[in-house]
């Protein structure tokens, strides 16, 4: 047994189980061990932001890590976009990254690269397995420390000869940290000042937002209290039989608006909203002025405890509110928009159906009409690093090969990991791809407004529009073995739709809107 | 006039003209001014390693840095892989890292990231414009820190708050540095010795191996001295009037066993060589045993200087040889591989060519069979990031629009940027892309022997192979506004790349080998 067998072997043992890996020269070994340890499942993308973007899907839907296999520091540097959303995720990542060999770092070949510097913004974990005996332990050190709490991506660096050379020793074994629930004074504080509040509000993110912290975050709004849901949450249930919290709107004017009168926040699996983007002479803090606020359960701790003591300690009903399921009367017909897109989703879209969304302006227009569709999850972009609504759906796909996947991304941010189309073929994944075609940065027009940047003359034109030449996604899709439509009705958008929910496979849907 | 506004003036006033963008809401400010000088070209690249690579390209051509415009760290994480081939080919580029308002960063909103750790492994300098009056001499500063000798990369990084508040001061001028002539001991220490080996060699590399330089070092060989040049070099004249060195073979024991029996190598521009990759038993160090070394010039000082005195000191002839003209006789014919493409390109590529090189296996056969043909310069995957051929062209198209520019590249290095084509069609560059289709990381099959990892099973066949689906490239770069054609034999490639030579614009090129 070399390391690559050892660090194999030890990631399998402790349950990963899926690899999504663009290697090199310097991963060889790990490549080669791979044919040993059938139980991990190599997943080829031809880009790492690809890789690192299906793991974050993979992670979010198994609640245990995938690894990802890079090719030292540009290869882990392709990854950064989708690992900075995975951290912000709270994702469990085992990101591998292949180095030179330790003796052969000194002397500073072309590939070589501050490894450890590079890494350490995104990472909650670093280590560099220095010899191969080191391996096995670092593995599993690496798994544990992957799931936090509340986790994110770890950063295990491998060099070639650690892999390479022999590794003795045990395989060894993670554990999985459980979350502690919120102390009791937590609790009864809570409960003490949302008694006293006239006009409390509750803020779930993260694990508030899973299907079980939800069922009691609906008892307390059966008791009266109104709840809100962070803008981007890693993976929410929706749709009938579910409880759906309000959402904090995206514009930072939009939430204050909202919440004015509110005299107590209290927090629950997230913290004190903030603004996506700071502008001139507008807030920072999404907090309006003299309200309260007060954390139930900090992320890292047990939010579907903390929720069920609340409700305890407030006498709430055993069970609260769930959406209806509401599906619309007839297909939409005319021009597309992504309410029509929405609708025929709805529509369509089969029960525990997965939704990865990276559609950025058109995504209002589908949650809008999705509301009261079959119960679905959906997987948000969570840290505003566009792209990554195709690499989720791969993983999203290979954790659960039995649900149906939806990819739904606008065109600029699909363009940036277009090669996961290719992977999505390969793989014969059970993904729906719907790109909006607007051909412009939309979101990047409401902004420039927003940021008193003023009108966009020629020059900043463009760098704003896509539309000169037009992209053709069919082509490029059908380029990377996808099937592919192009639909410019909703009458065509429906039909496409409703025969991709027939089958199982990827296939691909241009919404031109 | 606001912070952005002094960027920009300043940026332009220090003769950077070209800006490879991709934006976002923080870096609004800097788009809007974008068309209050209209001297600076704003170039839109649907993904940041586009920008950065083709910031590398520009800045080789235009021997003057570039400037990209970044959306805070992933928007950086995205151009990494690039940056990291450009801080290896020493090419001057100035980042504008756009970054939270200051008061904003504290709230660590969803787009947070540690920008300053981020970008410390390539870059040459780094700073934030803390105030909007800082601006307009940081940014001199860091066009100057490009400079180097022997430049490369900077990281200035831009908060959205010093861009749109308002700037004083004057638009503040940076300095070109020079670089210093070697001192008058190293030429005379390296003469000594060449004098007293039986078997020298001078290696070149980085600016020995510009032009100027070149035609020095003929000089040397014509005095008898082997000259050798680096295996990758950011930018190199070869073809007809041009004088060729040897170069370092790729594999080490290859390079190895070439200099059997030299006795001293004179390094000029480079450094000791080193094998690009570890393997178990094979030397790191390319340098005979018992061979003495020496430094004539480092990166940082006047290579060019420092061959002339040399040559003079060894009374070398005041002309050493030069290539000859030497075209292909006839078309070539039959089944397609890399040395009928290189005998097509020979044939048909004009004087004045900028061959941009990111064709991996199928390099060789390229190079082989345009030794002899019209001058042209070739510009190298420095640092091993593959993914850098198409955005270099796109730099090198901007940088000299009079001139041809081809973009060889492998298809496992095409897909890793093909968001480029686009940029390509928009721009109307005079780009032709040669992407040649093996539907294989061939390299890494050749790689996985020589790690001694053994045969590929079937998952390490998995990560290894690109053909299962083979990717159609005519479609794909059709969908991105390129007219594009697929060629198998070597006919057809001689009428589609004689083709392209004969019109002005970007074309695509299929190779099937």
């Amino acid at each position: 047994m070399n390391g690559a067998d050892a660090l194999i072997s030890t990631l399998v043992a402790n349950e990963v189980t899926a690899c999504f890996a663009n290697p090199g020269t310097s991963e060889m070994q790990f490549v080669a061990a791979l044919d040993g340890v059938p139980q991990m499942r190599p997943v080829l993308c031809q880009f790492e932001g690809v890789a690192t973007g299906a793991a974050d899907g993979y992670g979010r839907i198994a609640d245990r890590p995938a690894c990802t296999l890079l090719h030292l520091g540009p290869g882990y540097g392709n990854g950064v976009a989708n690992l900075h959303n995975a951290r912000r995720a709270y994702t469990p990542i085992v990101n591998v990254i292949g180095d030179h060999a330790t003796y052969h770092r000194q002397y500073d070949a072309p590939l070589n690269s501050d490894i450890a510097t590079l890494v350490k913004p995104n990472s909650i974990w670093v280590k560099s397995a220095e010899t191969a005996d080191d391996v096995s332990a670092l593995a599993a050190e690496a798994v544990q420390a992957s799931y936090g709490p509340p986790g994110g991506p770890v950063s295990l660096i491998l060099p070639a000869d650690s892999a390479w050379l022999p590794a003795g020793g045990e395989i060894a074994r993670a554990q999985r940290p459980a979350r502690a629930a919120p102390r009791g004074e937590a609790v009864e504080a809570a409960a003490r000042a949302l008694k006293a509040a006239k006009n409390p509000v509750i803020l779930l993110g993260n694990q508030a937002c899973r299907a079980e912290a939800l069922k009691e975050a609906a008892r307390l709004q059966a008791a009266g209290i109104t709840i809100y849901s962070d803008t981007f949450v890693p993976r929410q249930p929706r749709g009938a039989g579910v409880f759906a919290p309000k959402k904090m709107p995206y514009f930072g004017e939009m939430a204050l608006g909202e919440l004015e009168g509110v005299d107590l926040m209290v927090f629950v699996g997230t913290t004190t909203p903030v603004a996506f983007f700071a502008y001139p002479n507008r807030p920072s803090v999404l907090v309006p002025e003299g309200c309260q606020t007060l954390t139930l359960a900090d992320r890292a701790e047990d939010s579907v405890a903390g929720l069920a003591a609340l409700a305890d300690a407030l006498g709430a009903p055993k069970e609260g509110p769930v959406q209806a399921l509401a599906l619309p009367d007839a297909a939409p017909s005319g021009g597309l928009n992504p309410y029509y897109v929405g609708t025929s989703i709805a529509r369509h879209m089969p029960e525990n159906a997965i939704v990865c969304d990276d559609a950025v302006t058109s995504g209002t227009g589908v949650a809008a009409m999705t509301a009261s569709a079959r119960p679905h999850e959906v997987l948000a972009l969570t840290g505003g690093a566009i792209g990554i609504g195709l690499p989720l759906a791969i993983g999203a796909a290979v954790a659960a090969p039995d649900r149906k996947v939806l990819s739904l991304n606008g065109d600029g941010a699909a363009m940036y990991t277009v090669q996961a189309l290719w992977t999505m073929a390969r793989e014969n994944l059970d993904i729906t791809v719907v790109v909006f075609a607007n051909y412009t940065y939309r979101i990047l027009n409401v902004e420039m407004t927003r940021t008193g940047a003023g009108e966009a003359g020629p020059s900043a034109r463009k760098l704003l529009d896509l539309g000169d030449p037009k992209i053709d996604w069919v082509p490029i899709a059908k380029g990377m073995g996808l099937p592919a439509v192009s639909c410019a009705t909703a009458e065509e958008f429906d039909k496409a739709f409703a025969a991709a929910m027939a089958q199982k496979g990827p296939t691909f849907i241009e919404a031109v809107i």
